[in-house]
């Protein structure tokens, strides 16, 4: 019997985080061994030294937008982006088995989760306490022995750590997706590449951007979104963060990006993927 | 004796937070009633209601980049940027009067704190915990009788809770600036008004962004920064924040941003005011 090499994937959170179900969503099928990190940082750390083959890191939420210490990691680090998946959040009000929904006072999840439901928390009079994840608090919740604390996490981390549902579609808007990446130490353009992620810096001087989106514009790529950073220690300096559509293997793109290196500073080719789909 | 009227002046966090300090700068002399709210939408909530005449919110800070909560609350409430202020923001570890540095195991501070003095965390051992906001933390610390937790937060929040300095200047970077926007439910234009902010939102269409930033190369008016924030409920669609310099007052600004309009939708003239001077 053939026995299959486990590919190895680290994540950030807990198990039980959106980043796992973005990770399996993504390998499908494979048989996977899913390393838990702390930080994005970590993950970054796990893949660059090949202690895993991949690592899964959330780049953009619909309601919150781009997430720039990602951004920024992506800009440091020596991966690339090998592919993206995206994942429809559905946050969840979990608490302990004997809790009751009436006598919750205190939510526990992560900043971002809070935001997306803080009109449920709000019309609740539930207090929001900033905890490190998602599937974090789930656990915390569990650990603790309190009726009046409920966590906000996915259904998966609920069962995981063995707690009830209280609430389910507790978000602000049902529209909540997260883009998530798969990033590696090897840079791969996949076939069926549309999708291209670059990084560049520019000095602030009237028409800098203009000029550097010309590049996209005079060959009708289109763009699919655009960040500015503040460059680490130089201030109000920025760096870029593109998304657009086609792949470097395509001359246009290729010649655009080359055309990018003449009109901008420390460009480099984050990825050429193929765009990914929306998993609920 | 005259009395004069004390301005009423709503910011995010407790006392002691980074914002109040930022409030008390702008109003330099003036006699004021701060109001800390829990929430960022809390500190738009009391200015558009006139419960406070303005309220003063962070927008960017030159490590983490732009803070889109307050993008979005910029968009979506009827209140104006009337001016800002740039302060250098320098962390402090702090404990209670008997702690001692080699004790301490957890950190408390708000998400950001923590994330810009990961470096001396990391270095230390120290255990980062999130927490509502860096004046909080210090509060929560000192109604803890526990000396192997500390707090990262300003020499203000160490002051005002009774705490002990550990360290000095933790963050990574010393470049660390936060800008803050003072806002108003009136539209006013500084005689000196150098910097102006506009909202308006694209469709996703080749050579819209580049289309869009014309208006302004064009004129040679200088962008200081661009933001892209994806629009609550519309799939992959970007609500554009951009500073640019000069002031509304100008023709050539006033025509840029008309311009503006025949490109894009929903403009919105956020602010023509003074740049903010840096306060350390």
């Amino acid at each position: 019997m053939k026995r299959l090499k486990k590919i190895k994937v680290a994540f950030q959170g807990e198990l039980g985080a959106y980043s796992e179900r973005a990770a399996k969503k993504f390998f499908n099928q494979a048989k996977l061994e899913l390393k838990p990190c702390l930080t994005f940082a970590g993950v970054f750390h796990e893949v660059e030294n090949s202690f895993t083959d991949y690592g899964v890191v959330p780049v953009e939420n619909t309601l919150n937008g781009g997430i720039r210490e990602v951004f920024n990691l992506l800009g440091e680090h020596k991966v690339f982006i090998i592919g993206e998946i995206k994942l429809k959040i559905s946050h969840v009000l979990v608490a302990n088995k004997n809790a009751h929904f009436s006598g919750i006072r205190r939510v526990y999840s992560h900043p971002q989760a809070l935001m997306q439901c803080r009109d449920f928390l709000r019309q609740n009079h539930l207090k929001p306490v900033e905890f490190y994840d998602t599937a974090g608090a789930a656990k915390h919740v569990a650990e603790m022995d309190d009726l009046t604390a409920a966590a906000i996490s996915s259904e998966e981390a609920a069962e995981h750590y063995g707690l009830k549902v209280l609430r389910k579609r507790i978000e602000n808007n049902s529209e909540n997706y997260t883009r998530f990446v798969v990033i590696s130490t090897k840079f791969t353009v996949a076939k069926n590449a549309d999708k291209t992620t670059v990084i560049f810096t520019l000095r602030n001087m009237p028409g800098a951007l203009y000029r550097a989106l010309s590049v996209f514009a005079i060959r009708d790529i289109d763009l699919l979104s655009i960040d500015s950073i503040p460059l680490s220690g130089k201030l109000w300096e920025y760096r870029f963060y593109i998304d657009f559509k086609g792949s470097i293997a395509e001359p246009r793109c290729k010649h655009a990006v080359e055309n990018l290196g003449e009109l901008s500073h420390n460009v480099k080719v984050v990825g050429s993927f193929k765009s990914g789909e929306t998993i609920s």
